[in-house]
């Protein structure tokens, strides 16, 4: 009896120490389905996709496999535009700038006459289109400069809560990838920290992406303009000024980990081009690491594009992704499900 | 007998589990004495200053206090130099740049007649002092750049293995303060996550204060100079370059804290003029948030120094201090020892 205390009490000890560490959660997974635990990507089919990505986890989690990653650098760094969520037929931050400028034109009547701004309030997309970057920069800097930090947040929110994609007709939040979301969850669940790593803009993100994805703002990373900080009487504010700082597109990515995340992914996922370089870098890690590449091939769930398209070209990176053995998702064959909403 | 192995089997597990678990250091911590662990700021005198911290913490983690804070926003920054470790008689950076000039000249016999490097060859600091900014700036990009992140890495932990302060005559890691590293991890333990947000170089500081301080890569925000990205047929590597891109001073810090971390801090602290914008920001937060300046008091244990101190100047930030009612550290009299070394 004295013994079986002992026993107790180093249970009731391991007990305590461990319901405010990270195995609390790993503990409330096993009162789930089994269902559930025995298929974290339940809405993966069950191809070579699947099969290799779940092979990485486990080598990468388990002490004893040559290919185990200590915790603390199981870092993975996602792409967002195309790759978590939706990009067609035009980024959405494009569409958010877009309605903004309706919004704002009421105090801003010269944009009546003013290109790109007459194109955007006339619906004329061919016009907007011949406006090319240039035109796009305007509509950008215009509708993402010139207010605080704050107010762009309120600004984001206000819209991801009311505006509807133009053909899918859903809050643009709807239109994420539901087995990435599974991926997502199953990375944090064997403690991968996961980052996003977006040529989007960086604060249009962090007003609503943490929800979504249930990854923290100072985990998300993207292309930012410039700011400068006010102390406006005691009342300090950051305000975003007209300007590009950083675009976090190509070679941006791999600068822009090093600079914020400060070492080498073991996992990385994209479905441009412009993840190519982030995917290069993450290869060349000292542990065996993961390159997933999402290749939009179902043209009647979602979209089908990749090596000659105008938004999400993918084409060098294919052929990296073949000549390196990286996974490539066939999302027409390797997803059950695209969108969370078609699971109801 | 068998109940006996019973129990070895239960602790064999846990030890098991516990292995790959922040409180692995928190049981080691519960091998100490009572006191340490009532007491979590233990080097600490029982004065004002101790007392505000503790009532912060107990009031924000307190989910039935008014100025409770939800863990997802426990953001915590901290300056480092002369509020972590010293940074007497210069940053200690700056003597990582004479030593590298010196260990790097055999390559450099132009060094030996061309300034700033003839007066660091020659010891004249004097002369060092009259190059100036520019001066400073050369010895940096000389040493700072011109190789890639991971040769400039193993750069600084061969010299942070060797090299010894000029007065102090140990390793410069040695010069942490420790009640600051009780703080720390007294502020880990409840649910903080702590960035440090420092004047010194990004790279230079990841290179090694992730052990002393136990903050890991991705938690340390700095100065930083260019970077490029080269694939380098197929083992690609980031280039430093020899151009600054970021100061992390004054402005500087709230604004990479909102570039990096995208949401304010509720505990700041710094010790000198340098991170006045930092604590300003802070002080905004909607949260009750803690801001916290180092004053260097104590001639004797440390060095004495603030208004008039080219290094680590605190002049108005210590009348805001004042004003604004922040919590202030007397090192002479909040301190009971400075140096880790001095508990031995």
């Amino acid at each position: 009896m004295k013994k079986n205390n002992g026993i107790l009490t180093v249970i009731l000890i391991m007990t305590i120490i461990l319901s405010s560490c990270d195995y609390k959660k790993e503990l409330s997974e096993k009162t789930k389905s089994k269902k559930e635990i025995s298929d974290p990507l339940s809405s993966w089919n069950d191809t070579s996709t699947k099969k290799e990505i779940l092979a990485f986890v486990g080598a990468a989690t388990d002490k004893n496999h040559p290919n185990f990653i200590p915790v603390i650098d199981r870092i993975a760094t996602f792409d967002n535009d195309g790759n978590l969520w939706a990009e067609q037929p035009a980024y959405f931050q494009l569409f958010f700038a877009i309605d903004r400028v309706k919004a704002m034109a009421e105090n801003h009547p010269e944009w009546k006459t003013q290109q790109p701004f007459k194109a955007v309030l006339e619906g004329d997309m061919e016009e907007l289109k011949k406006q090319g970057e240039h035109g796009l920069i305007q509509l950008v800097m215009a509708t993402h400069a010139g207010n605080t930090t704050e107010e762009f947040e309120a600004d984001v929110k206000d819209w991801v809560s009311t505006a509807k994609h133009p053909t899918k007709n859903v809050t643009y939040d709807k239109l994420v990838y539901q087995p990435m979301l599974e991926l997502l969850q199953y990375l944090r669940a064997n403690d991968f920290k996961i980052y996003i790593v977006s040529g989007g803009g960086v604060d249009f993100m962090r007003a609503f992406v943490t929800e979504i994805y249930g990854i923290p703002e100072e985990q998300i990373i993207g292309s930012r303009i410039k700011t400068e900080f006010d102390y406006n009487d005691g009342h300090p504010v950051i305000k975003r000024l007209p300007a590009i700082e950083f675009i976090d597109d190509k070679e941006g990515k791999p600068i822009n980990i090093q600079k914020i995340i400060g070492k080498k992914p073991v996992f990385a996922s994209g479905n441009s081009d412009g993840d190519l370089q982030m995917l290069q870098w993450t290869a060349s890690n000292k542990y065996k690491s993961f390159m997933l590449y999402v290749h939009h091939t179902d043209a009647e769930r979602e979209w089908a594009y990749d090596r000659e398209s105008h938004i999400g070209k993918l084409d060098k990176g294919l052929d990296q992704a073949k000549k390196d053995g990286w996974t490539v998702i066939d999302m027409k064959n390797d997803w059950k499900v695209i969108y969370p909403f078609e699971m109801n």
